[in-house]
Protein backbone atom coordinates (compact mmCIF):
# COMPACT_ATOMS: atom_id res chain seq x y z
CA UNK A 1 0.00 0.00 0.00
CA UNK A 2 2.14 3.36 -1.48
CA UNK A 3 1.14 6.34 0.08
CA UNK A 4 2.32 8.83 -2.55
CA UNK A 5 4.42 11.86 -0.14
CA UNK A 6 6.74 14.86 -1.57
CA UNK A 7 8.69 16.73 0.83
CA UNK A 8 10.69 19.79 -0.82
CA UNK A 9 14.01 20.11 1.66
CA UNK A 10 16.48 22.71 1.48
CA UNK A 11 19.51 21.22 2.25
CA UNK A 12 21.35 24.83 3.12
CA UNK A 13 24.49 26.45 1.50
CA UNK A 14 26.79 23.55 1.39
CA UNK A 15 27.69 22.81 5.11
CA UNK A 16 26.05 19.34 5.56
CA UNK A 17 25.15 20.78 9.90
CA UNK A 18 23.46 23.60 8.13
CA UNK A 19 20.64 21.15 7.26
CA UNK A 20 17.44 21.53 9.85
CA UNK A 21 16.09 18.94 11.91
CA UNK A 22 12.96 18.51 10.07
CA UNK A 23 14.79 18.25 6.89
CA UNK A 24 17.49 15.48 8.29
CA UNK A 25 14.10 13.56 9.41
CA UNK A 26 12.69 13.41 6.10
CA UNK A 27 15.44 12.32 4.68
CA UNK A 28 15.90 9.41 7.35
CA UNK A 29 12.40 8.44 6.44
CA UNK A 30 12.78 8.82 2.55
CA UNK A 31 12.04 5.84 0.11
CA UNK A 32 13.44 7.83 -2.90
CA UNK A 33 15.91 11.41 -3.15
CA UNK A 34 15.90 13.29 -5.82
CA UNK A 35 18.99 15.84 -5.34
CA UNK A 36 20.91 18.58 -7.32
CA UNK A 37 24.59 19.00 -6.87
CA UNK A 38 25.08 19.50 -3.34
CA UNK A 39 28.41 19.73 -1.65
CA UNK A 40 28.37 17.07 0.23
CA UNK A 41 27.42 13.33 0.01
CA UNK A 42 26.86 13.27 3.79
CA UNK A 43 23.21 14.24 3.92
CA UNK A 44 22.57 11.36 1.16
CA UNK A 45 24.25 9.02 3.80
CA UNK A 46 21.48 9.80 5.80
CA UNK A 47 18.85 8.15 4.22
CA UNK A 48 17.53 4.71 4.99
CA UNK A 49 19.20 1.68 2.92
CA UNK A 50 16.24 0.79 1.04
CA UNK A 51 15.88 4.46 -0.42
CA UNK A 52 16.53 5.27 -4.09
CA UNK A 53 18.92 8.34 -4.35
CA UNK A 54 18.58 9.74 -8.22
CA UNK A 55 20.65 12.71 -9.37
CA UNK A 56 18.67 15.59 -11.26
CA UNK A 57 20.61 18.69 -11.24
CA UNK A 58 23.40 20.29 -13.35
CA UNK A 59 26.88 19.27 -14.18
CA UNK A 60 29.21 21.39 -15.51
CA UNK A 61 26.27 23.56 -16.67
CA UNK A 62 24.56 21.73 -18.07
CA UNK A 63 20.66 20.45 -16.93
CA UNK A 64 20.88 17.00 -17.32
CA UNK A 65 16.76 17.21 -16.85
CA UNK A 66 15.08 19.05 -18.02
CA UNK A 67 12.13 20.77 -15.13
CA UNK A 68 9.23 19.34 -16.75
CA UNK A 69 11.18 15.91 -16.61
CA UNK A 70 11.67 16.44 -13.03
CA UNK A 71 8.30 17.15 -12.33
CA UNK A 72 7.09 14.47 -14.21
CA UNK A 73 9.59 11.98 -12.07
CA UNK A 74 8.67 13.41 -8.79
CA UNK A 75 5.30 12.86 -9.40
CA UNK A 76 5.82 9.36 -10.76
CA UNK A 77 8.43 8.21 -8.06
CA UNK A 78 5.47 9.38 -5.23
CA UNK A 79 2.73 6.67 -7.09
CA UNK A 80 5.47 4.49 -7.29
CA UNK A 81 8.00 4.38 -3.75
CA UNK A 82 5.72 6.62 -1.60
CA UNK A 83 7.64 9.32 0.17
CA UNK A 84 10.05 11.16 -1.99
CA UNK A 85 12.16 14.04 -0.76
CA UNK A 86 13.38 16.35 -3.60
CA UNK A 87 16.34 17.94 -1.80
CA UNK A 88 18.01 20.76 -3.57
CA UNK A 89 21.13 23.51 -2.02
CA UNK A 90 19.77 26.33 -0.17
CA UNK A 91 16.45 27.09 -0.18
CA UNK A 92 14.02 25.32 -2.75
CA UNK A 93 12.01 28.71 -2.99
CA UNK A 94 14.91 31.30 -3.60
CA UNK A 95 15.35 30.46 -7.17
CA UNK A 96 14.92 26.86 -6.99
CA UNK A 97 11.63 26.30 -8.75
CA UNK A 98 10.55 24.36 -5.90
CA UNK A 99 7.25 26.61 -6.27
CA UNK A 100 6.71 24.65 -9.81
CA UNK A 101 7.29 21.52 -8.51
CA UNK A 102 5.05 21.97 -5.17
CA UNK A 103 2.06 22.99 -7.42
CA UNK A 104 2.69 20.27 -10.14
CA UNK A 105 2.65 17.34 -7.63
CA UNK A 106 -0.31 18.92 -6.12
CA UNK A 107 -2.17 19.08 -8.83
CA UNK A 108 -1.94 15.06 -9.43
CA UNK A 109 -3.33 15.49 -5.82
CA UNK A 110 0.02 15.14 -4.11
CA UNK A 111 0.23 16.19 -0.30
CA UNK A 112 3.32 18.27 -0.49
CA UNK A 113 5.60 19.59 2.75
CA UNK A 114 7.80 22.33 2.82
CA UNK A 115 10.81 22.31 4.97
CA UNK A 116 12.65 25.40 4.15
CA UNK A 117 16.22 25.34 4.31
CA UNK A 118 19.23 27.90 4.87
CA UNK A 119 19.70 30.23 2.01
CA UNK A 120 22.76 31.02 0.79
CA UNK A 121 21.81 34.65 0.56
CA UNK A 122 21.54 35.40 3.98
CA UNK A 123 23.62 33.10 5.47
CA UNK A 124 27.30 33.34 3.20
CA UNK A 125 27.24 36.81 3.94
CA UNK A 126 26.54 36.32 7.67
CA UNK A 127 29.45 33.55 8.03
CA UNK A 128 31.55 36.13 6.29
CA UNK A 129 30.69 38.50 9.33
CA UNK A 130 28.76 40.82 7.58
CA UNK A 131 24.93 41.37 8.50
CA UNK A 132 22.60 41.71 5.63
CA UNK A 133 20.36 44.16 7.78
CA UNK A 134 22.67 45.96 10.73
CA UNK A 135 21.94 49.71 12.69
CA UNK A 136 23.73 51.53 10.97
CA UNK A 137 24.96 50.28 8.04
CA UNK A 138 21.71 48.83 6.45
CA UNK A 139 17.64 48.64 7.54
CA UNK A 140 16.69 46.36 4.13
CA UNK A 141 18.50 43.85 2.13
CA UNK A 142 17.08 43.13 -1.49
CA UNK A 143 18.43 39.85 -3.08
CA UNK A 144 17.99 39.86 -6.92
CA UNK A 145 19.23 37.74 -9.92
CA UNK A 146 21.53 38.67 -13.05
CA UNK A 147 20.07 35.69 -14.66
CA UNK A 148 16.73 36.68 -15.85
CA UNK A 149 13.98 33.83 -18.13
CA UNK A 150 14.97 36.32 -21.30
CA UNK A 151 18.59 36.82 -20.64
CA UNK A 152 17.86 40.65 -20.13
CA UNK A 153 18.68 42.57 -16.74
CA UNK A 154 15.84 42.93 -14.78
CA UNK A 155 14.23 46.29 -14.67
CA UNK A 156 14.84 45.78 -10.77
CA UNK A 157 18.53 45.34 -11.43
CA UNK A 158 18.48 49.24 -12.43
CA UNK A 159 16.25 50.13 -9.49
CA UNK A 160 18.39 48.73 -7.33
CA UNK A 161 21.77 50.99 -7.36
CA UNK A 162 18.94 53.73 -6.22
CA UNK A 163 18.18 52.19 -2.51
CA UNK A 164 19.77 51.95 0.60
CA UNK A 165 19.48 48.24 1.01
CA UNK A 166 21.73 45.67 1.26
CA UNK A 167 21.70 44.24 -2.33
CA UNK A 168 22.58 40.37 -2.78
CA UNK A 169 22.69 39.49 -6.08
CA UNK A 170 23.03 35.37 -7.16
CA UNK A 171 23.59 33.82 -10.44
CA UNK A 172 25.43 36.90 -11.23
CA UNK A 173 28.92 36.88 -11.70
CA UNK A 174 29.56 36.74 -15.10
CA UNK A 175 28.12 40.07 -15.17
CA UNK A 176 30.02 41.74 -12.60
CA UNK A 177 31.40 44.23 -14.93
CA UNK A 178 27.90 45.27 -16.35
CA UNK A 179 26.36 45.16 -12.78
CA UNK A 180 29.09 47.44 -10.61
CA UNK A 181 28.53 49.74 -13.95
CA UNK A 182 24.94 50.48 -12.61
CA UNK A 183 26.47 51.18 -9.11
CA UNK A 184 29.18 53.39 -10.51
CA UNK A 185 26.38 55.80 -12.92
CA UNK A 186 24.71 56.19 -9.46
CA UNK A 187 27.85 58.03 -7.62
CA UNK A 188 28.34 54.89 -5.80
CA UNK A 189 31.45 53.61 -7.17
CA UNK A 190 32.85 53.57 -3.80
CA UNK A 191 30.46 51.28 -2.13
CA UNK A 192 32.00 48.34 0.01
CA UNK A 193 31.09 44.78 -2.34
CA UNK A 194 32.19 41.30 -1.40
CA UNK A 195 31.64 38.03 -3.64
CA UNK A 196 32.07 35.15 -1.89
CA UNK A 197 32.29 31.60 -3.81
CA UNK A 198 32.09 28.01 -2.47
CA UNK A 199 30.69 29.78 0.42
CA UNK A 200 30.04 27.57 4.08
CA UNK A 201 32.36 24.77 2.37
CA UNK A 202 36.18 23.89 2.49
CA UNK A 203 37.48 25.50 -0.23
CA UNK A 204 35.49 28.97 0.05
CA UNK A 205 36.61 31.98 -1.26
CA UNK A 206 35.91 35.27 -0.55
CA UNK A 207 36.69 39.09 -2.20
CA UNK A 208 36.46 42.10 -0.60
CA UNK A 209 36.68 45.46 -2.22
CA UNK A 210 34.58 48.34 -3.63
CA UNK A 211 32.31 48.53 -6.43
CA UNK A 212 34.91 49.93 -8.95
CA UNK A 213 37.78 47.45 -7.65
CA UNK A 214 35.58 44.59 -7.01
CA UNK A 215 35.70 42.92 -10.26
CA UNK A 216 39.17 43.15 -11.42
CA UNK A 217 39.82 41.68 -7.62
CA UNK A 218 37.82 38.79 -8.82
CA UNK A 219 38.88 38.00 -11.82
CA UNK A 220 42.76 38.69 -11.18
CA UNK A 221 41.94 35.03 -9.71
CA UNK A 222 40.38 33.87 -13.10
CA UNK A 223 38.22 31.82 -10.72
CA UNK A 224 35.53 30.22 -12.06
CA UNK A 225 31.94 29.30 -10.88
CA UNK A 226 28.80 30.46 -9.13
CA UNK A 227 29.15 33.24 -6.52
CA UNK A 228 26.99 35.61 -4.72
CA UNK A 229 27.56 39.31 -4.86
CA UNK A 230 26.86 41.77 -2.38
CA UNK A 231 27.29 45.39 -2.71
CA UNK A 232 26.23 48.11 0.32
CA UNK A 233 27.70 50.04 3.19
CA UNK A 234 27.41 46.61 5.50
CA UNK A 235 30.02 44.87 3.42
CA UNK A 236 32.40 47.42 5.66
CA UNK A 237 31.65 45.52 8.62
CA UNK A 238 33.56 42.46 7.27
CA UNK A 239 36.59 42.00 9.72
CA UNK A 240 39.29 42.27 6.94
CA UNK A 241 37.68 45.11 5.12
CA UNK A 242 40.00 47.84 5.95
CA UNK A 243 43.22 45.76 5.70
CA UNK A 244 41.99 44.21 2.42
CA UNK A 245 41.74 47.66 1.39
CA UNK A 246 44.49 49.50 2.78
CA UNK A 247 46.89 46.85 1.08
CA UNK A 248 46.01 47.94 -2.20
CA UNK A 249 46.21 51.35 -1.69
CA UNK A 250 42.26 52.12 -2.51
CA UNK A 251 40.26 54.91 -0.19
CA UNK A 252 37.14 54.29 1.47
CA UNK B 1 40.49 25.88 32.79
CA UNK B 2 37.58 28.10 30.98
CA UNK B 3 38.17 28.38 27.46
CA UNK B 4 35.53 31.25 26.18
CA UNK B 5 33.45 30.63 23.31
CA UNK B 6 30.44 32.50 21.80
CA UNK B 7 28.04 30.86 19.40
CA UNK B 8 25.34 32.77 17.82
CA UNK B 9 22.49 30.59 17.00
CA UNK B 10 19.49 31.08 15.32
CA UNK B 11 16.74 28.94 15.95
CA UNK B 12 14.52 29.45 12.88
CA UNK B 13 11.09 30.74 12.80
CA UNK B 14 8.98 28.92 15.57
CA UNK B 15 8.71 25.54 14.62
CA UNK B 16 11.67 24.36 16.89
CA UNK B 17 12.21 21.48 14.09
CA UNK B 18 13.26 24.38 11.85
CA UNK B 19 16.49 24.62 13.71
CA UNK B 20 19.66 23.68 11.77
CA UNK B 21 21.56 20.65 12.98
CA UNK B 22 24.81 23.04 14.05
CA UNK B 23 22.44 24.78 15.84
CA UNK B 24 21.55 22.00 17.47
CA UNK B 25 24.83 20.67 18.51
CA UNK B 26 25.73 24.06 19.88
CA UNK B 27 22.68 23.74 22.73
CA UNK B 28 23.70 20.38 23.28
CA UNK B 29 27.78 21.52 24.07
CA UNK B 30 26.40 25.48 25.93
CA UNK B 31 27.36 26.10 29.18
CA UNK B 32 25.04 29.41 29.15
CA UNK B 33 22.16 30.50 27.24
CA UNK B 34 21.04 33.56 26.71
CA UNK B 35 18.09 33.08 24.82
CA UNK B 36 15.04 35.72 23.44
CA UNK B 37 11.36 34.77 23.49
CA UNK B 38 10.94 31.85 21.23
CA UNK B 39 8.37 29.87 20.08
CA UNK B 40 9.14 26.84 21.83
CA UNK B 41 11.10 25.90 25.14
CA UNK B 42 11.50 23.12 23.74
CA UNK B 43 15.06 23.71 22.26
CA UNK B 44 16.46 24.71 25.37
CA UNK B 45 15.47 21.34 26.94
CA UNK B 46 18.42 20.09 24.54
CA UNK B 47 20.98 22.13 26.62
CA UNK B 48 23.41 19.94 28.87
CA UNK B 49 21.61 19.56 32.82
CA UNK B 50 24.59 21.61 34.17
CA UNK B 51 23.95 25.08 31.62
CA UNK B 52 22.14 27.72 32.80
CA UNK B 53 19.47 29.45 30.62
CA UNK B 54 19.29 33.22 31.36
CA UNK B 55 16.37 35.10 29.57
CA UNK B 56 17.59 38.41 27.63
CA UNK B 57 14.11 38.69 25.40
CA UNK B 58 11.39 40.73 25.37
CA UNK B 59 7.81 40.46 26.72
CA UNK B 60 4.88 41.90 26.26
CA UNK B 61 6.58 44.41 23.76
CA UNK B 62 9.12 45.88 26.52
CA UNK B 63 12.47 45.30 26.46
CA UNK B 64 13.55 43.20 29.79
CA UNK B 65 17.58 44.23 28.84
CA UNK B 66 18.88 47.26 27.13
CA UNK B 67 21.34 45.47 24.34
CA UNK B 68 24.43 47.02 26.18
CA UNK B 69 23.61 44.89 28.85
CA UNK B 70 22.70 41.88 26.51
CA UNK B 71 26.43 42.35 25.09
CA UNK B 72 28.00 42.93 28.33
CA UNK B 73 25.97 39.72 29.94
CA UNK B 74 27.37 37.46 26.86
CA UNK B 75 31.08 38.19 27.22
CA UNK B 76 30.69 38.22 31.06
CA UNK B 77 29.34 34.37 30.97
CA UNK B 78 31.61 33.33 28.27
CA UNK B 79 35.08 34.71 30.54
CA UNK B 80 33.22 32.84 33.83
CA UNK B 81 31.85 29.78 32.19
CA UNK B 82 33.20 29.37 28.50
CA UNK B 83 30.80 28.11 25.92
CA UNK B 84 27.63 31.04 25.64
CA UNK B 85 24.99 30.37 23.19
CA UNK B 86 23.52 33.19 22.03
CA UNK B 87 20.06 31.73 20.49
CA UNK B 88 17.79 33.98 18.78
CA UNK B 89 14.20 33.56 16.73
CA UNK B 90 14.77 33.86 13.22
CA UNK B 91 18.47 34.59 12.05
CA UNK B 92 20.64 36.42 14.16
CA UNK B 93 22.14 38.69 11.27
CA UNK B 94 18.53 39.90 10.03
CA UNK B 95 17.14 42.49 12.39
CA UNK B 96 18.74 40.42 14.97
CA UNK B 97 21.18 42.97 16.08
CA UNK B 98 23.81 39.61 16.26
CA UNK B 99 26.14 41.69 14.32
CA UNK B 100 26.90 44.37 17.43
CA UNK B 101 27.03 41.31 19.52
CA UNK B 102 29.95 39.56 17.43
CA UNK B 103 31.70 42.65 17.53
CA UNK B 104 31.60 43.55 21.03
CA UNK B 105 32.42 40.25 21.70
CA UNK B 106 35.41 40.05 19.56
CA UNK B 107 36.67 43.51 20.57
CA UNK B 108 37.11 41.18 23.96
CA UNK B 109 39.23 38.71 22.19
CA UNK B 110 36.62 35.58 22.05
CA UNK B 111 36.06 34.00 19.01
CA UNK B 112 32.71 34.00 17.88
CA UNK B 113 31.22 31.35 15.28
CA UNK B 114 27.75 32.48 13.71
CA UNK B 115 25.15 29.79 12.85
CA UNK B 116 22.90 30.94 10.45
CA UNK B 117 19.13 30.34 11.22
CA UNK B 118 16.19 29.81 9.24
CA UNK B 119 14.90 33.40 8.58
CA UNK B 120 10.94 34.24 8.92
CA UNK B 121 10.97 36.43 6.08
CA UNK B 122 11.97 33.70 3.23
CA UNK B 123 10.18 30.35 5.14
CA UNK B 124 6.79 31.70 6.40
CA UNK B 125 5.70 33.00 3.09
CA UNK B 126 7.10 29.45 1.58
CA UNK B 127 5.69 27.67 4.23
CA UNK B 128 2.18 29.02 3.21
CA UNK B 129 3.27 28.05 -0.25
CA UNK B 130 3.90 31.28 -1.64
CA UNK B 131 7.95 31.36 -2.97
CA UNK B 132 9.18 34.58 -2.69
CA UNK B 133 10.83 34.11 -6.17
CA UNK B 134 8.77 32.54 -8.56
CA UNK B 135 9.23 32.38 -12.58
CA UNK B 136 6.95 34.40 -13.82
CA UNK B 137 5.76 35.96 -10.58
CA UNK B 138 9.09 37.70 -8.99
CA UNK B 139 12.63 37.83 -9.94
CA UNK B 140 13.61 39.51 -6.87
CA UNK B 141 12.65 40.08 -3.29
CA UNK B 142 13.18 42.61 -0.78
CA UNK B 143 12.99 42.44 3.17
CA UNK B 144 12.41 45.69 4.67
CA UNK B 145 11.50 46.77 8.52
CA UNK B 146 9.09 49.79 8.73
CA UNK B 147 10.13 50.46 11.86
CA UNK B 148 13.35 52.10 11.42
CA UNK B 149 15.93 53.31 14.29
CA UNK B 150 14.39 57.41 14.30
CA UNK B 151 11.28 55.51 13.94
CA UNK B 152 10.41 57.58 10.79
CA UNK B 153 9.52 55.42 7.23
CA UNK B 154 12.49 54.52 5.26
CA UNK B 155 13.69 56.02 2.27
CA UNK B 156 13.53 52.22 0.66
CA UNK B 157 10.05 52.12 2.07
CA UNK B 158 9.16 54.92 -0.33
CA UNK B 159 11.27 53.18 -3.24
CA UNK B 160 9.88 49.76 -2.52
CA UNK B 161 6.34 50.16 -4.43
CA UNK B 162 8.13 50.91 -7.84
CA UNK B 163 9.84 48.07 -7.78
CA UNK B 164 8.62 44.33 -9.06
CA UNK B 165 9.86 42.49 -6.12
CA UNK B 166 8.21 40.27 -3.69
CA UNK B 167 8.26 42.86 -0.98
CA UNK B 168 8.08 41.81 2.35
CA UNK B 169 8.25 43.97 5.78
CA UNK B 170 8.99 42.78 9.23
CA UNK B 171 7.43 44.70 12.26
CA UNK B 172 5.48 46.49 9.97
CA UNK B 173 1.61 45.53 11.07
CA UNK B 174 0.97 48.69 12.90
CA UNK B 175 1.97 50.81 10.46
CA UNK B 176 -0.28 48.22 7.90
CA UNK B 177 -2.28 51.18 6.44
CA UNK B 178 0.13 53.76 5.87
CA UNK B 179 2.68 50.97 3.88
CA UNK B 180 -0.23 50.20 1.49
CA UNK B 181 -0.93 53.35 0.99
CA UNK B 182 2.37 54.02 -0.82
CA UNK B 183 1.65 51.19 -3.21
CA UNK B 184 -1.77 52.30 -3.55
CA UNK B 185 -0.25 55.68 -4.87
CA UNK B 186 1.75 53.33 -7.26
CA UNK B 187 -1.69 52.08 -9.08
CA UNK B 188 -1.07 49.12 -7.38
CA UNK B 189 -3.89 48.69 -5.06
CA UNK B 190 -4.69 45.41 -6.45
CA UNK B 191 -1.74 43.57 -6.28
CA UNK B 192 -1.61 40.68 -3.89
CA UNK B 193 -0.95 40.90 -0.24
CA UNK B 194 -0.83 38.77 2.68
CA UNK B 195 -0.29 39.03 6.64
CA UNK B 196 1.36 36.15 8.90
CA UNK B 197 1.08 35.79 12.24
CA UNK B 198 2.95 33.20 14.28
CA UNK B 199 4.10 31.68 11.38
CA UNK B 200 5.17 27.51 11.92
CA UNK B 201 3.42 27.42 14.87
CA UNK B 202 0.44 25.83 15.63
CA UNK B 203 -1.74 28.95 16.12
CA UNK B 204 -0.56 30.14 12.39
CA UNK B 205 -2.54 33.04 11.27
CA UNK B 206 -2.39 33.72 7.32
CA UNK B 207 -4.80 36.67 5.71
CA UNK B 208 -5.16 37.03 2.13
CA UNK B 209 -6.29 40.01 0.13
CA UNK B 210 -4.75 42.89 -1.99
CA UNK B 211 -2.87 46.18 -0.93
CA UNK B 212 -6.54 48.18 -0.97
CA UNK B 213 -8.22 45.50 1.15
CA UNK B 214 -5.73 43.58 3.31
CA UNK B 215 -5.71 45.60 6.10
CA UNK B 216 -9.26 45.91 6.80
CA UNK B 217 -9.14 41.70 6.38
CA UNK B 218 -6.26 42.02 9.03
CA UNK B 219 -8.14 43.84 11.72
CA UNK B 220 -11.79 42.92 11.33
CA UNK B 221 -10.38 40.13 13.42
CA UNK B 222 -8.73 42.48 16.10
CA UNK B 223 -5.02 40.70 16.45
CA UNK B 224 -2.50 41.95 17.85
CA UNK B 225 1.46 41.23 17.75
CA UNK B 226 4.56 40.92 15.52
CA UNK B 227 3.62 39.38 11.97
CA UNK B 228 4.86 40.08 8.72
CA UNK B 229 3.51 41.90 5.27
CA UNK B 230 3.86 39.60 1.98
CA UNK B 231 2.85 42.48 -1.01
CA UNK B 232 3.67 40.92 -4.68
CA UNK B 233 2.48 38.89 -7.21
CA UNK B 234 3.91 35.88 -5.88
CA UNK B 235 1.02 35.53 -3.15
CA UNK B 236 -1.16 35.15 -6.07
CA UNK B 237 0.26 31.09 -5.69
CA UNK B 238 -1.40 30.88 -2.17
CA UNK B 239 -3.56 27.83 -2.93
CA UNK B 240 -6.49 29.40 -1.14
CA UNK B 241 -5.89 32.67 -2.90
CA UNK B 242 -8.96 32.71 -5.63
CA UNK B 243 -11.09 31.13 -2.98
CA UNK B 244 -10.59 33.88 -0.38
CA UNK B 245 -11.30 36.84 -2.66
CA UNK B 246 -14.12 35.57 -4.69
CA UNK B 247 -15.56 34.94 -1.36
CA UNK B 248 -15.90 38.96 -0.57
CA UNK B 249 -16.33 39.43 -4.41
CA UNK B 250 -13.22 41.29 -5.08
CA UNK B 251 -12.08 40.93 -8.72
CA UNK B 252 -7.81 40.15 -8.98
Amino acid sequence: MISPHITLVGAGPGDPDLITRKGLKAIQSADVILYDALSSDELLDEAPAHAQKIFVGKRAGCHYKKQEEINRLIVACAFEYGHVVRLKGGDSFVFGRGQEEAAFARTHGIDVTVVPGISSCISLPALQGVAPTSRGYADSFWVLTAHTRDHGLSADLLLAPRSDATVIILMGLGRLDQICALWDAEGKGDLPAMVIQNGSRPNEKCWLGTVNDISERVFAEKDKGPGIIVLGQTVSQHPDFKLKISDLAFKI
